[in-house]
């Protein structure tokens, strides 16, 4: 295979024509959580999901069964709140009821619509101050009611307001990739593991070698003084020294691949499964039993029906995607200080990892 | 096996020690609509889930599988409403909050509390006559207010009030066993099937013959003229007669088993796929794509350690458990009028199935 796989326009999950994308954020006053929300177009998508963490909070994963009807996914909610944010999706999918879009269900009395919205969370409960202070079926409908074409914002926001990866500020990232300018795949993830996202051997970013050519040019292992102060921190350490203290269920890494495709239900399941490698990549260690990793896949069918050999790259390259879009979550984080913590940001915590803009 | 199985004193669900039942239920001005709540002791339960049906509606499934971390349930919710009906569970998971009832969560900035919610729900929207009145988180915290140790109200209440089995009026049901007097099974349903109850041979309900000895000795054959009168309208028909009249996704019976013995999670994983075998002897046909029957178990653990022989009879006697519970709500089911529609109950249809109290 003599493929090429570049970065699309924004390098976000927006790229796969359709998508529109929406966070809710909200900070302060014991508030450190968000809800985002990746809507598809009003026609539906083939979706699945894997689900391989030991603590998954998870909403309408059935409905995407390998059994069930080829009943489609017209959105996919990502959110804080632990298991309370799930009840952010009742607000997504209220809100495409209004516009018309679900599943039409024609009945002797009538014809409603039923919008199917699978949804995961992380656990970032009380990260703000408050642990009262979570997603509400408000957070979905305001995220909903902001989601555009335009590349996502990343970091703390959305979903990833409240994200911590090991003990270093996650937040919420995306890639894509286009391959041999046939087909797309991009990734949004809420990074909030257990495990770390940083290589203790040299300070860098696990993900960063997945990069596309050049992508990552700018970074490099930090200096060895800001290594040390990082170690000596415990932000930056073994996963042999990484036994959380005491229960910690749903911390989670969850994330939404999706593709311009056209898969079936089986193919895109596959999809999600594979696309948990990057994460595995990208974060070390993941899928815990503390951990409640969720990765749903979305195609619309707007685009070519893949061959085996596609197929095969579209599975790579979404793997790689999804490393890329952690590395990116890493890179747009910003430190946070809130009445209960302070998390900084990989970059604020090893600046020399990245080269000032104009250097080269 | 010599083993003995009679009815525990209510026959119902709350026979199990330690669990009480809500319903919050609403009629009229285009409702017809319900949730019930199966709450456990504060200390949680161990819990399995077996999705069987081609459209299903969950949330906090994917929390119950065979690799996760061995989460406690607090409390599972069933209701109408189809997938909008999940907001219900929300309304649960708060009231459990409030009342301290949860997984608790120790973070460097303090324990959270954080219920364990599992849901499935049927699809009754419209039936009322407006399909935008469906349970919300409000109606699962008025259930779960309602909830108490009495027997809970069968037929039209709760998850059952939207309810209908073929073309008859279904609702919820419930019946419990003890077997040897050693350990409790129990089970509550909400009948809504795609398919029928009611045998099209003789107009008998099909799980009659599951009865314990003398359960439904008051219960036979209706008389000619009724059974022809069904048949000619159509409530009585053979599942080759029962094509679905265009897209019906989400007719659905849901429930859940419980014990009071104690079983590990692949037990009770096992005991609520066994259980879909009294599905399937009191409603034919089931699991269909149209259908998205789902069933909980749940255990206790106040009562024995089951060895294989009783391990044997709790699955053999939850699944006769889930058929009786079938029977129980068609008996309790009474005759509705909407708007839109009308569904007789079972007995108004063929009076003459039920001898008259007082007659032997």
């Amino acid at each position: 295979m003599t493929g090429t796989w570049v970065a699309g326009p924004t390098n976000s999950i927006v790229d796969v024509d359709g998508l529109r994308v929406g966070h809710h954020t909200r900070t302060g006053n014991g508030w450190l959580t968000g809800t985002t929300v990746v809507v598809g177009p009003p026609e539906g998508m083939v979706g699945g999901v894997d689900v391989r963490g030991g603590g998954p909070g998870t909403r309408e994963t059935d409905v995407l069964g390998l059994t069930t009807a080829q009943t489609p996914v017209h959105a996919v909610v990502l959110g804080g709140g632990s298991a309370f944010g799930l009840a952010a999706a009742s607000g997504v999918a209220d809100s495409l009821e209004e516009d018309g879009v679900g599943v039409e269900v024609t009945t002797p009395y009538g014809t409603m619509t039923v919008p199917i919205v699978p949804a995961a969370i992380v656990f970032d409960l009380g990260r703000g101050g408050d642990p009262k202070c979570r997603p509400d079926p408000g957070f979905g409908a305001a995220a909903y009611r902001a989601a555009s074409t335009e590349p996502p914002a990343q970091g703390c926001v959305g979903a990833g307001t409240g994200s911590v990866a090991g003990a270093i500020k996650g937040g919420i990232g995306s890639a894509s990739v286009v391959i041999d300018g046939a087909v797309t795949v991009a990734v949004i993830t809420a990074v909030n593991a257990a495990g770390s996202a940083v290589d203790p051997a040299n300070g860098e970013l696990y993900g960063v070698r997945f990069g596309l050519p050049g992508e990552y040019d700018r970074l490099r292992a930090p200096a060895t003084p800001e290594l040390d102060r990082a170690r000596a921190g415990g932000q930056v350490h073994p996963p042999s020294a990484h036994a959380p203290a005491g229960p910690a269920p749903l911390n989670t890494t969850i994330g939404v691949v999706a593709t311009d495709a056209v898969l079936t239900r089986p193919q895109c399941t596959k999809l999600a499964a594979v696309v948990h490698d990057g994460m595995a990549r990208a974060l070390r260690p993941c899928h815990s039993m503390q951990d409640g990793d969720s990765v749903f896949a979305l195609a619309t069918g707007r685009g070519p029906s893949p061959d085996d050999g596609l197929f095969f790259s579209i599975l790579a390259a979404g793997a790689d995607c999804f490393a890329r879009a952690v590395v990116n979550a890493m890179l747009a984080a910003t430190s946070v200080t809130t009445p209960v913590g302070s998390w900084p940001s990989y970059l604020d915590l090893m600046p020399s990892a990245m080269e000032a803009k104009g250097q080269q």
